[in-house]
């Protein structure tokens, strides 16, 4: 059976973690607060009303004009995928060929690695500069002297929290013959998207999800956005029935009543603002401005803060030391309790190690 | 942009239909009647409960739970997709490289050459002998003689209803080198499953699916049933979080209350044989014995049959001629009054035409 295996397969790791049980969760940057209930209720009745015998709208058209109302992108330019990780299987499927060449700049989202992985392509990773800041240059040079088929840019970057400036965008765009992948996961909660850059950028997909700022990542629903002939490469290779009835519904929902929806992101983006000003006081850590809903530092205590969260059922994401980066954490902001609580163990660690 | 597109995936036809909007929809092999309401209402209570703003279990340990009773394999012998079509993409980045070859009888699912063309390896079609009699020492040879990676065997067969004798998949199994993709969308209506094989057949994969007689075509749901080796293969390509969270709550229902979901199939079966004697009886069909939910049979009078059904707002699915294949046509088993109205539409175009 092993000699069926494709080889670049082989060395890929299964992700097989049972959903984490703690008290506090934060180490995915979900939202903390679920889906009002009122919406809800307005789905459960919706789902009474249809037949799930049916197979879903192949297109998603009732989702299409919502996200098209949202993002101002003509509904032909759309595309919608379980999460945006289906996305970039698409995305992979359609440009890129055993050989080719990807770049992104790195630290960045795992997903970009584990489909070049899977695509058997040349994944060239440009290390951030001091203070983690992306090497556009570098990026741009790597891009064009390897003819790289697709940039990956994440902004604002998971996990660093960096925000592109939009000058930066479009040196990027201006500069490499490929497609970029911009990826705008986090988007809301820095509030300067790159949308208006699309119809002068043909080779440009912009990458979305609900699963964020809109609160509902258990629905698995991400869009690209792009021009029209972009888009209709990604159709060629979607699954005819990718998005199901049930997550088609629960989006239109969301997207009717962001209003409602996004009445957190303000407290959200305050209560970052608040941690990063007490991480920043903290000796031995290196706390890095964020755009997203998260906060990322570097500090040699890593590890221990890790352990003492854990042992309070507090569940941070740890990166471990690679030759591009130092021991540092991500965490998502939680409810302003949550918050409080994480930042005096931190505090306490800190003190006590330093 | 046109240059950055793979070549494999250029002639590939982009599924852009609207869910039709028929009095009588019997083309896409779907259950006539709707999941029942009372576990609708069970999984809106469900949903009311469940955070939706996080990540769902990235290996659904409950639904393979309910998996495992229901098909006797071990949970690690299990991984699940959205509907079996995600599941053939897994395969396919796990095994097949571009320029390999794959192996299926002839006509049957058009994703098994989608995904061909998707993975660049080259399909060989092995047409049925007459009376759609899939040519199993061709299929065995054409594994053999090509190293065949993958070889697909659809049992009920869509869309020509043909049932495999387990003889004939041992026979298979026992003579190539291929994974053998033993793809049983329609088991229940016939009965036979080869899932009893598996201990013995290190390279057999079943792909089973709720979309039929589930009656869950909406919120796609397939499974792969194999020994532990295999499954773990694919669980390193499957995305973290393929499988939404909506979906994994509204599968644990069905499973679990599967003799109310299943309480239709032997209405459904006798339609069937019901249906069948009559097209028996009628000039200038050839009609095939069909193990699943659906009838295929070939007349010179396809078109006209189908556009007459199409104005009285009735939709089949029709084939048009092909190398292989003279017109034909295949319609699901819907509701009784259904059934009698359409035979009673055939019956009148054939004395018509005939």
């Amino acid at each position: 059976m092993e000699s069926l295996i494709r080889k670049n397969i082989q060395d890929l790791v299964a992700y097989k973690v049972d959903a984490p049980q703690y008290e506090i969760i934060v180490n995915a940057n979900e939202s903390p607060y679920d889906f009002p209930m009122i919406l809800k209720r307005q789905f459960t009745d919706d789902i009474c009303n249809t037949d799930l015998n049916r197979y879903p709208e192949a297109c998603f058209p009732e989702l299409l004009n919502e996200l098209s109302a949202y993002t101002g992108v003509p509904t032909d330019g759309i595309i919608c995928g379980s999460g945006s990780d289906e996305l970039i299987a698409m995305i992979n499927q359609a440009f890129v060929n055993a050989g080719d060449v990807v770049v992104s700049h790195s630290p960045s989202f795992d997903m970009y690695n584990i489909w070049a992985k899977i695509s058997d392509s040349k994944h060239i990773r440009i290390l951030d500069l001091p203070g983690h800041i992306p090497d556009v240059d570098g990026i741009i040079k790597a891009a064009c002297d390897n003819h790289a088929k697709l940039l990956y840019i994440c902004n604002p970057n998971n996990p660093t929290g960096y925000t592109f400036a939009k000058k930066d965008i479009i040196k990027i765009l201006d500069a490499v013959p490929s497609l970029v992948v911009l990826d705008e996961a986090y988007i809301e909660f820095f509030g300067e998207s790159d949308v208006d850059l699309l119809p002068n950028y043909p080779r440009l997909l912009i990458l979305r999800t609900l699963s964020k700022a809109f609160g509902l990542a258990g629905i698995r629903c991400g869009y690209a956005l792009g021009n029209k002939n972009i888009i209709d490469v990604l159709y060629k290779v979607k699954a005819p029935y990718n998005l199901n009835v049930l997550t088609q519904k629960m989006a239109v929902i969301a997207l009717q009543n962001r209003d409602k929806v996004f009445k957190n992101l303000e407290e959200i983006k305050a209560e970052r603002e608040k941690a990063m000003a007490v991480l920043k006081e903290l000796p031995s850590l290196t706390v890095y401005p964020s755009g997203a809903n998260f906060i990322y530092f570097e500090t040699p205590f890593a590890e221990k803060i890790y352990e003492v969260l854990l042992n309070r059922s507090i569940l941070i994401k740890r990166f471990k030391e690679t030759g591009s980066c130092p021991e540092s954490i991500r965490f998502s902001i939680g409810k302003p309790k949550e918050n409080q609580k994480i930042l005096e163990i931190i505090k306490e660690v800190v003190y006590n190690e330093a």
